[in-house]
């Protein structure tokens, strides 16, 4: 079996643990004798970086919706021929958080970008390198705000607005999954984040023809 | 007559005199009365600006093509929604130096990434706002070359690359002129800086409906 070139994206919202899950992945892959890249979104290269400075810094109230799909998409072109595209080249694993999806799920479902669009400008963007399995950490809105702001009862504090966007986005990726499972894998993750390491682990083994390590 | 909310477009290579035009275009319809916003691209806004530094700072031997245009997209969604169609919306009339045909002729014509990629991002970018008048301001590329430094000897010393892809730019802004005469005026800029400039207040007078004042 060989896992030569396979590329790995966490998906999901704030809070579901990718980032974590990411690093455990990534390690543990390493210990199998993989040539393991971790990477995120957006960011990944200078370029990406100077944007994502360009994304935190701005005034969300005044930076559009479409100028915020657009400054990710250029992030993203940058890192998949500067990082993504020459690691699988050389048969590496790609352990990425975040990727297309993201893009569908945030500006699209959330902010309401038209999809057809999207997907049009991520084709020109990727310029095709597209996933080998998709791993969408979910979680309800409610667990996963609470786990941001370590507080449930403060969450019926905050406007109800971005309550209803984090549904949307989480709609968004539940749709994205269930019209393509040949590509995804969906996870819970209200349970131990040791039984997510175990079961991003027995996906990647199946997905990307890795042998699988006890935990 | 009315000029409200005429949207003017500069475009052409460097070396054409378009700032210069820019400028006294604006201060020549503010004479005349009119509110008038001069702006220019890549730029014109906060985020805007931040994006220009990082097309600038890049190295741009590593700055994917993709990613230069969707930067330079993201720069005019942004440019677009906060100043370009609030400006029109309260009936100034906007002078912008260089909009969406600088794309397709600079990473379309000159890079040659594919043209109706590019148009499908400049929908979404645009919103659909796009100039009534577009003015080029043409010139041969080795002129355009030599008054950028100062000495047409030294273009013989320049790589053959540049003046190719320059020459590549140049035939893709005279092939969208050519294809809408209906939006486009082409402008010699050989002649004087003045004649440049009674041309271009001419052409500005028949397409915006304002009054043409003597030079």
């Amino acid at each position: 079996m060989s896992a030569d070139g396979c590329f790995i994206v966490l998906e999901g919202p704030e809070g579901a643990g990718k980032s974590v899950q990411a690093t455990r992945l990534a390690e543990w892959l390493r210990t199998l004798g993989h040539n393991v890249i971790q990477t995120r979104e957006p960011g990944g290269t200078p370029t990406g970086d100077a944007i994502r400075g360009i994304l935190l810094q701005s005034d969300h109230l005044h930076l559009a919706s479409e100028t915020e799909a657009l400054l990710m998409s250029a992030a993203r072109a940058q890192h998949v021929r500067q990082v993504i595209a020459p690691a699988i080249e050389v048969g590496a694993i790609v352990v990425c958080d975040r990727y297309v999806d993201s893009t569908y799920a945030y500006q699209g479902g959330g902010l309401g970008l038209p999809m057809d669009r999207l997907r049009e400008i991520q084709a020109f963007a990727t310029g095709g390198v597209l996933p080998d399995l998709r791993i969408l950490l979910d979680l309800p809105v409610e667990v996963g705000l609470a786990r941001r702001h370590g507080d449930v009862d403060q969450i019926n504090r905050i406007d109800r607005a971005p309550i209803e966007f984090h549904e949307r986005v989480r709609t968004a990726f539940l749709g994205l999954a269930e019209a393509d499972p040949a590509s995804w894998i969906v996870i819970d993750t209200t349970v131990s984040i040791d039984e997510v390491t175990a079961a991003i682990r027995a996906a990647v083994s199946d997905r990307c023809g890795v042998r699988e390590a006890s935990l």
